[in-house]
């Protein structure tokens, strides 16, 4: 089944800029996913088109009217039946891979994107729709959070990397950072490739990358390092232990 | 001065992309940023153009060579002297609002994006770069991650956003996410602006407004609302506390 991303913008000439090149174009010219972008300007009621107005209360920037926003959402879910709306917020959900996977498994996805100084609140009083985060950062709108989000997804939908890279292997798949990687030359301005990854001992290899996957998460990321060791003493006493219950 | 936006990618095509368009892309013409792509490749030392080879130690996937990354970065820094070099990877430090101000403040930034499995190990012993990470998720290269650090940069530099929006009131600038906003129409769907909003009472609607950015970093994001809390026990006893400290 193809993969369906709506993307609600008021550019929606953004997308699917780089999602159209490299793997992620290449699996929208299979068909693995398809793009169907709205402008949320189309369902502006008035003759000037108006999108956002002045902040009740006063403050800089303009907010999107939640009537507009609303027309478009109602829209694109009556077309995409099933797909969740997602909004791209920095008041949002920390997104995960655990809700990357979730989301690639399912439908597809409705991503609305804010500009200007954000959503009218009511908007998410009166429809369902999950606010997630890219970061604890600020950007000029949704859309270059949405691009990630879709390229996060997209990667993962069958056939789209290949049956060599399953992705399991990967940072936070098994809630820890990625082991280092190394390749030829052999040495390189006088550092060499360790020594147990040229020993061909597949055990040792293993035992070494786990090792060292730990280390660097511990170290990096405590507040990862924690909820691993937390799943691990779960799971352990035999609790059932979800992988998403790192995300959600 | 103009920002000078510099990334070392496979696929150069894919900028500006969306930072051509709308804000980032009216800044770029007025000359406040300048973007420079530096393809990877150009930097491969033999006749085939390689930039990949296989894992040490076996494992899916390729990853980028130490010396082509390093003549590619090398050649960068010569060009944009001052610019911290900043590679995007899931294992790095999570990216803040302060390191995007920071940067913004600067005379730009060398951004370094990944494909395949990653890159070697040996360019973060052999070369000074930074490790950012924009969310606990894998994307199918640094691409889109680059696109989000550049459009939060961007938009902070000097003329971009207008006075209007200083953005000092947004999230996380004070270490809390923002209050919900609210504009025309009065009533919609029978759901109404709050009252106070619409008082004219300036002390009480700031007043308001703090609380609720309270209770949502609060209900929301309990790590954030511990950092908050902190900075401010810290600040009352008198001890020098800057914004930056949450991100460093």
């Amino acid at each position: 089944m193809t993969f369906s991303a709506t993307v609600l913008t008021l550019y929606p000439e953004m997308f699917p800029g780089p999602l159209g090149i490299s793997l992620a174009g290449r699996a929208l010219g299979e068909g693995k996913w398809a793009l169907d972008t709205v402008q949320i300007r189309d369902f502006a009621i008035d003759k000037h088109r108006t999108v956002d107005d002045t902040p009740a209360g006063g403050g800089a920037g303009m907010v999107l009217r939640v009537d507009v926003l609303a027309a478009a959402v109602d829209h694109a879910v009556a077309a995409h039946p099933g797909c969740p709306v997602i909004a791209m917020t920095p008041r949002g959900r920390p997104l995960t891979q655990a809700r990357v996977r979730e989301l690639a498994d399912g439908p597809g996805v409705i991503v609305l994107c804010g500009r200007f100084e954000g959503f009218d609140e009511r908007i998410f009083e009166g429809r369902t729709i999950e606010e997630v985060s890219v970061g604890d950062i600020v950007l000029s709108g949704g859309e270059p959070a949405a691009l990630m989000l879709l390229d996060a997804c997209i990667r993962l939908l069958p056939g789209v990397m290949g049956a060599a890279s399953s992705g399991t292997e990967e940072s936070f798949e098994n809630g820890l950072l990625e082991y280092p990687h190394y390749t030829r030359p052999q040495e390189w301005e006088g550092r060499t490739i360790p020594e147990v990854l040229r020993s061909g001992d597949h055990a040792k290899i293993a035992a070494w990358r786990k090792q060292q996957a730990e280390d660097h998460t511990r170290l990096r990321r405590p507040d990862l390092w924690e909820r691993h060791k937390g799943a691990r003493v779960q799971s352990a006493s035999g609790a059932r232990q979800e992988t998403k219950d790192q995300g959600q």
